[in-house]
């Protein structure tokens, strides 16, 4: 009979060798003794890139950061205890943001549960009403069959990546010992599962009935975060061109950076649309929407005003309708949708409609003043990443981008829109795609000040926007309170400079846009890791 | 009809007051907008201390710090979103520890739930698994009876305190506009709901055939994590001295520090337990056990060999048997259960059975060299608070503390032993207690590194052991992998001096023992927050 060591390895490497199969190229870990045979198995497939980790809420926010660049699961390994528990942020926000990632936790055998037994709590149920699935496992048994794990890794994956990407948990019994005497692990990995999953086709009825309505009419479409895919800007652009209708686009629908036609773009709403002028003469017959509900307060109540129609693109099975306006709600691809509305007969509605839009964002684009977003977004080499810190930054990303030929891929955690991790899943980004610049406020930055431990090594640089704690509730009425300060306002104490020296980053402090636009500039073109502190204080 | 913002404060001022009236001094703010009514609520209410903490993981552990400290509930605030996610390691500590916590997350109504709404998650099941209770409450209400709050405030005081403390949850929608135009909030405290609740009392056939078990034969008492109460030790130390049998008694369980009778207590067991010969001679006929299961192997191997009789009181409803040897189960209060059976006629083992162990013990004592643990502890002026890190930390003190007339009060988070939160968890220990220093290794404090925010204005010294990553690895097996230093030691890289000066604590290095005893006694008689780092690498 095979010792219980080696059944655990064995074990552990028929379930990572199936992932591996599966497409899975990272993991990961953060040290702990339960998980040894997982880990060892991870550590000694050679088709895996491992990434150590200590704190489980960074790890799990890093995980986040890889699989949302990459647009494939991570796993991430835990040992028993609390240790999982530290996920849960992250794992929330890839829930809600539709990213793929596969948390495999250790834990004690059924026989150690409930009695005491050190670092034992209930992880079967830890996050199951966030996850697309659960997997209680047993622990390693002889006899078992590695083609059992190979399938279950290969359905896992599929779990975690369709028909909506989000979390998948594993819960991994083991006993001890938990490593044979001497492990050797094998290097089989089996073949690949081929799974095939179809774009959502559009309904061919409702595209008729939908160009009949659109055409020739006043409307506006409107794109919130939606991952970005081979073609989906050409094609969402030659629809508004087709229909001369503006594209009220947010930063993170991918439309403003990049050589496609933009001349349909709005990007300087959130300048025009608080004016209740503009929303009364911009009146749309029709709403079209794509990706997520708009962040900004301007966008979301524009889009809450009535329009007879209002159409939701959508293949994920979420419901993105807070006003309760949708009365179109069509699961497809936004880009079949497109194509598939783009073969039939469209007329561009009356000339002066896109006119009154444009005029408009012409005069938002001639009032502005240099600011720290136009500094970072000239500073950047086409192709960077930039990850949006949540709260104030992504609201003044919005606001005041533009747009532009070179293509910048954003990314931000807006599924849940917590300012946790947010310097963890910039550097899982920047480990799985390069050179990245997260923009992100003081206090975000303090949150996840741990985070810095994995900029170790990549290509990143963090500018933190100092302006002395929560900026974004001076636009709340909270603000008006004897308590603001003390309690929303939060100047934090935080000396950011000995924060990045005590994680191995390069500081520098900017105290303008100026020296913002040059610090950054130096720091990208000397590679490594760098914390940019720009101070509004 | 009262309009909602102020419904919002009303409700929020009824609740806070029923808090208040149950007898709870503190509260652990996290900045939040949809939390507004409840932070104003607490923070007008100047019965209540209201710490204000960015990061809610931290918040969360301080909190358990604090209600540790206190042995009374604290209360936390979040906002929505991943803002409460970030409490799920702390209440799962809290779970297993028997520290009473509730825990409040603000939260969008429940028509804005699961339709796209910003910072909007399933929060009413987030911590179910591991709570005493949960409440999923309405949004304020017009008419509401105030008296509704104030009485569900002193129930959800006692499920968390009462028959086994343990976090309680809150989850509280509310509807916009959060606060009125002009926010007063009333000062009305309702009367105290006179609750009582007796300490179990052990069973008086029960004790009546213990004490015959008991009397003259050979048994030791074990004292693992056990809760401190007036005349607790007295009564142990006065049953071994009547049944003249040994007490191992780990560091939490409070025996070893303190002008009792100490006659009776071994504390260097973990020295001379692992020698077979020990176990061999020195065999008893029962085990009478209290607390939590032993931390260390070789007292956990000692306590599962067998006896004819094990008995366990716990006044808890946990079980605490991992190695199923339990015979005798008493639910009954430890000094209750002692004095009972003072009042039996009981007798002394035969003579040489206490004198092996004390042989033992002094053997033990004599090999003894200098260490760290014996520097921080001769350093402590007497009711010092000492918090001690997980891993290696809590096992060396139990190896190598000694013991003494000097009263010190331990702390460490043993229910589920993570080495999370361990900063913070002191720091609302330093805040409720005053001076209070922590003894904690290099990954814990770096995987905490965040809570250093929250030492700021008070008396704490963090001692960080730096030996170079998790030392508690060197004893176990996958020690002899060719991946050990990558996948478990993991020697971090972080400069423990700027990290501590990033936070605003003045900073020591420590290269010997002797340097460790100057530089703890100097931070301690000056005051303030310190980081104190021992280099033993």
């Amino acid at each position: 009979m095979t010792d219980t060591g080696s059944l655990n390895l064995q074990w552990s490497q028929a379930m990572i060798a199936g992932f591996v199969a599966a497409g899975i190229t990272d993991a990961v870990i953060s040290p702990g003794s339960r998980s040894t045979p997982l880990a060892l198995a991870m550590l000694r497939q050679p088709r895996l890139r491992c990434h150590v980790a200590i704190d489980e809420r960074s790890a799990a926010f890093f995980g986040l950061g890889i699989a949302k660049a990459q647009r494939r699961p991570a796993l991430l390994l835990a040992t028993s205890g609390t240790a999982p528990a530290n996920w849960l942020p992250a794992i929330i926000e890839a829930s809600h943001s539709g990213v793929p990632l596969i948390a495999i936790s250790a834990d004690r055998p059924p026989e150690l549960q409930a009695c005491g037994a050190n670092q034992t709590v209930n992880q079967s149920a830890m996050f199951a009403p966030h996850m697309r699935a659960s997997h209680a496992l047993g622990a390693p048994h002889p006899g078992f069959d590695p083609g059992y794990l190979h399938r279950l890794a290969a359905q896992i994956h599929e779990q975690a990546s369709w028909p909506y990407p989000g979390p998948v948990h594993i819960n991994q019994p083991f006993r001890e010992p938990l490593l044979p005497v001497a492990p050797a692990v094998g290097d089989d990995i089996p073949a690949r599962l081929q799974a095939a999953h179809a774009r959502p086709q559009p309904d061919a009825q409702q595209i008729a009935e939908l160009a009949k309505h659109l055409s020739g009419r006043p409307g506006v479409m409107v794109c919130g975060e939606m991952p970005a895919n081979p073609g989906q800007n050409a094609a969402l652009a030659e629809l508004a061109s087709r229909l001369a209708c503006p594209i009220l686009a947010e930063p993170l629908s991918g439309l403003r950076f990049g050589p496609h036609d933009r001349s349909h773009v709005c990007v300087g709403y959130n300048r025009w649309l608080d004016a209740g002028a503009a929303h009364a003469f911009l009146k749309p017959e029709w709403i079209l929407r794509f990706g997520a509900f708009p962040a900004t307060r301007n966008l979301q109540n524009y889009v809450s005003g009535n329009a007879a129609m209002h159409i939701v693109v959508d293949p994920w099975p979420r419901w993105i309708d807070p006003s309760r306006q949708i009365t179109h709600l069509l699961r497809a691809d936004p880009t079949a949708f497109c194509q598939d509305l783009l073969r039939k007969k469209l007329e561009p509605a009356a000339d002066g409609w896109l006119a009154a839009f444009s005029a408009q964002e012409k005069r938002a684009m001639q009032d502005r003043e240099p600011d720290h977003i136009a500094a970072v977004l000239d500073a950047l080499p086409a192709e960077t990443a930039l990850f949006i810190g949540n709260s104030l930054a992504i609201r003044q990303l919005d606001s005041l981008s533009g747009h532009a030929d070179k293509t910048l891929h954003l990314y931000a955690n807006r599924g849940a829109s917590g300012i946790d991790g947010n310097i963890s899943t910039a550097a899982g980004i920047a480990s799985a795609k390069g050179r990245t610049v997260a923009l992100i406020g003081d206090l975000t930055c303090q949150h996840d000040i741990g985070g810095l431990a994995l900029t170790r090594g990549l290509d990143i640089v963090i500018v933190t926007v100092n302006n002395g704690g929560g900026g974004i509730f001076d636009y709340l009425p909270q603000h008006s309170l004897p308590e603001f300060i003390k309690g929303w306002r939060t100047p934090q104490e935080v000396d950011f400079e000995h924060a990045a020296l005590a994680f191995g980053l390069s500081y520098q402090c900017a105290q303008s846009t100026s020296g913002l636009h040059s610090a950054l500039g130096h720091a990208l073109s000397s590679g490594g890791a760098h914390l940019i502190e720009l101070k509004q204080l």
